[in-house]
């Protein structure tokens, strides 16, 4: 009980320190950019990003809800964190969001030492937030909330500076976020839970597997994923003229995903009954691959074979790396978090380093303009912009890996610190999920010993 | 055993078959509109239905929304095949898409031997997935993957060609659907659902009636029905000016159909305890007599009656049509669709038509050529358009019925083919659903069973 | 049975009644404008609110859907009235929508004895709807259908008028409703639920505090609010360039709110276990407080140190207050809508009151002109604006108290009139909750006597 207590403190103490900081530092830097009242600053870039004041709003608030329904569902989704983890979640989003603000803004947005938000700085701090989710969605489960609050704090100006580097520096395209977003997400997140790895957790691992989630969540998740991804993909499209294709792609992308999932799915798994979850797994594989290539893709039928790879890779991962990852190098991935926005957001960069390297100006018209600004300029040829596309994913994994890295060792050593606590706080969450009804795994297996 | 592998290996099978079939098409013939760069074709069809570009896209994302949602929740509505449904449905939609954008690029869009796809496109897509979920609701549980992808591949065409006839050679008014989406959707759902009968089945379908579905599903599909509906039935819409009316009525039906269902069900069911079932009944009925008459109503209390007569109707109808259709005609109808969206459909299709007949120029003003383009320019008189939505109705249940027999025919061949795969097959599904905690008919009765 | 009967018909006759009356008034009075169909009038008024068609839609769906959404699953949140209120919800909602329209339509609307009806008559409805709700989760679980009918049928010409006179008469600014919906609906749902307190409910209360209710509820409710409260909060912001800050001041105080959220609840209770349930508080308080001061607060920072007070203040007064409510006021709030909506929106409008005081021309801009017209035109200072601001919190608590009396003592007849068919109905909706398997709580007890 003493152990618990102080572990409850522990985490009030730290939301206070971290929420203070925050208000301290936004009431230092942070202003309102007087363009925000006009929906867009006169800068070239959000000038580009957000023509008309009517799209800024929509746009943002698609995001919002991707960024928050979407992976709020993806987490509550397995059985026993189902409730639990939408706190947890919930948390890191509320901390994100303000942290990004900051992060971001250091890179972004500083004129005479003020950081200046808009609607559009709220939808970068969106795309960080998925992010962050992403990553915690690879070591759900095995760590506690002081831990993913930490997490979350070293990681944001990790991922502020990856895109900076490659927005800003390298030119790369990702206005989906493939690299940004999902192969760094993703590849954070494993570090972390390699790094955290410990022999006498693999049993508990085992019961997870066992339970199937509550698949309400799944298919609430997966149907707003299929509804609000697209906008969320082209939220930072450059041009309203560009949106289309980035849409109309994802759409089609969605569409060949799901369809392909009943391909593999019951050839894979020898019970043959298709989960909703890997639905929803294929749902955001198909999200993931097409961030890069979303408005890249000058034909229907690219984003069709996209996606269908993509569900494709996703299923023979889970069911094949998985498992290898697991045993051979000792990193769990609680939410199958690299074969759902790992590997997609590598095939997705590979995709959009291809399309690329064949991008002409008579296919693309003044769309290249848009998307290649550097090739339509003339300072690149598109060999070089590929080039440089596939050097973004060199960086972000790297970024990635030696971030997640130090992260986990630092978790890690917190853990050590406090293993009672942790364990406490978990089965805590583990009885709240029991009592409050929503825990089908479990109510399933009691019925089962009933029955 | 053997049978249920070969049953998997049947559907993987035919889904590749299909994806690979429409990414070849796709290759062929889809491309993506120049026009749809700045997201309105320069002809004038389009640039009536989509002015601007910030209209477009949201219209798009909430008709895509309805179709997906509502409709996902109006599956997974019954109990036995609550989430399992949805995995079907999902099959569907993602099948039913790719190919409507086909099927219904062969009659619109073909310029030059290619279909250019906009995000117009998209919407028509939509439509014709709703009307097809609408006849997979009819058949729901009794037939299996296989016949459920079969069906679509059948019914799309005839959608297509149905809204061909009506729209383009007809001229008939019908922007929210009444006729090409409920009332063809249900009959021809309901001609399959006759064609499929068995005697054997009867008992199984008491059984359904027991189980009282999760109203988790329910809530949230009547819930997000009165939300985005509106704007799906205003999809098409002629013109912005024309929207208000549509959302307008729309919203002033679904207030008093919904009123109106706690009049009648109380007295109807002994029970009286009013399910939520019944109330989103009753929304979807609104919509549907609203589909066609939506932008023709010029006073708000017509949209008040036309909802009170929407959901008595649906009402009475599902309580002594219903037993009436299963008994006599041999007609099962698992999600009753027939009474909530055949009949009110055909009461739309009616209040459409008078209200065509009355329309004069006084009253909708410039909205006259938007709704009525024929009667705006001279060519028809309010009494032939009248006449003309009539003739759309008779043509509409003309091909639903001669369509769902020879669909229903060909699929019963296959079932005769292959009864123990199917029921192997379902038996799996209610498995799948015992297992996840999702089915609380069951779980309900267990817990009866134990208390 | 008798009795129950009889309620059942009263309930029906009561709803045929009020949906007769609502269409004949309807004949009588409401037309679309003629403006409507351009979607905004010729009048300052709503070519302010409204400037361009392709905003006055988005916004109606959003104001809508949070009207509906957010609230419906605040009221699904009671365990034991958990789908069962959603039908009463629904029905309240069917009923206010039509009733306000025509009460607001009064006040605001009427022109030659005509009551045109536009988009933006459907938000002020909309508005009027969340007020209504709000009261109903004061008393919810204590009154019947019918009485929550008579209720809004009361209440809802009372907030037209309080309305009225916050805004036309004394020109207080209040887009987000601090006053007119939070403060008016909770007080007043707070003194009806005083009126009709009676001794012997004390102990099915307790049963009440026992369940946690179904938190799929919650958590879908609580990401919701999330998503399109700020889009509602901003729905009557007088003109586009003033949405940002609404929204965006909105949008920090969530965030804040809901980290503040883990700061006190591990402190406040024992268990330590977050309920999802408190983070929606926090999310509903922060919104609350936001609704009068969104607009007025020009810096990040104040809305981060508001959200943050509000949900502190949620937390303190559940905590502390709400047992004194109970115990010595013997006033019940099933809801807890007094710490959720009352005191934050109490809160926000001092808020409201101080920024008024201090807003200059400077700070402003022309912003002045949309958020405080009578003191950009000099008409007003603003110490005399804060004044009127102020002077609107107690005209609000005035209304909302007499009127709450007045309504809960004709109840209190209702209820003397018949006690049994009430509990009647309430049991009915109890055994309906049991049998469909959304009733978490009861499931999770019978769990704990079989484990």
């Amino acid at each position: 009980m003493a152990e618990r207590a102080a572990a409850r403190l522990h985490l009030s103490g730290l939301c206070f320190f971290l929420q203070l900081l925050t208000i301290v530092l936004f009431a230092t830097f942070v202003r309102y950019s007087p363009e925000s009242s006009n929906l867009c600053s006169t800068e070239p870039r959000c000038s580009q990003r957000d023509p008309s004041p009517t799209l800024g709003y929509p746009r943002f608030r698609d995001a919002h809800l991707r960024a928050l329904l979407g992976f709020g569902f993806l987490l509550a989704f397995l059985s026993r964190y189902g409730v639990g983890s939408v706190a947890g979640s919930l948390l890191i989003v509320a901390f994100t969001i303000q942290w990004a603000i900051l992060a971001q803004g250091l890179f972004y947005f500083s004129q005479n030492s003020k950081i200046y938000v808009s609607t559009q700085s709220m939808v970068s701090a969106d795309f960080c937030t998925a992010a962050i989710l992403i990553s915690t969605g690879a070591v759900l489960g095995r760590v506690n909330p002081i831990q993913m609050l930490l997490m979350a704090l070293l990681e944001v100006p990790l991922f502020a500076c990856n895109e900076y580097i490659l927005r800003s520096i390298l030119g790369v395209s990702d206005s989906g976020g493939s690299l940004t977003i999902h192969t760094f997400g993703a590849y954070f997140g494993l570090t972390v839970s390699r790094a955290l790895h410990q022999p006498h957790e693999d049993k508990r691992k085992e019961q997870q597997d066992v339970g199937h989630g509550p698949d309400v969540f799944a298919v609430v998740g997966t149907i707003c994923l299929w509804i609000f991804w697209p906008s969320f993909a082209s939220a930072t499209t450059a041009h309203d003229s560009a949106e289309p294709w980035a849409v109309l792609n994802l759409y089609f992308s969605l569409a060949a995903s799901t369809l392909a999932t009943f391909i593999l799915s019951p050839i894979l798994y020898e019970e043959g009954t298709l989960q909703v979850a890997q639905l929803q797994d294929a749902t955001l594989a198909s999200t993931a691959v097409m961030g890069m290539a979303g408005e890249m893709l000058s034909t229907p039928f690219g984003a069709l074979t996209a996606g269908f790879l993509a569900s494709q890779l996703s299923l023979l991962s889970s069911r094949f790396l998985s498992p290898i990852l697991r045993s051979r190098l000792k990193t769990e991935d609680t939410c199958g978090v690299h074969n759902v926005h790992g590997l997609p957001g590598i095939l997705g960069t590979f995709l959009g380093t291809l399309l690329a390297a064949l991008a002409t100006a008579d296919v693309f018209g003044d769309r290249l303009q848009l998307v290649f600004p550097l090739v339509a300029d003339g300072s690149r040829t598109t060999a070089e912009q590929a080039q440089w596309q596939l050097c973004g994913l060199v960086v972000t994994l790297l970024l990635a890996a030696l971030g997640g890295g130090l992260t986990g060792a630092l978790l890690r050593t917190k853990v050590l610190r406090s293993p009672p606590e942790r364990n406490e706080l978990e089965s805590k969450a583990l009885r709240e999920v029991d009592e409050d009804g929503c825990d089908h795994g479990t109510s399933s297996e009691e019925r089962r010993t009933i029955a």
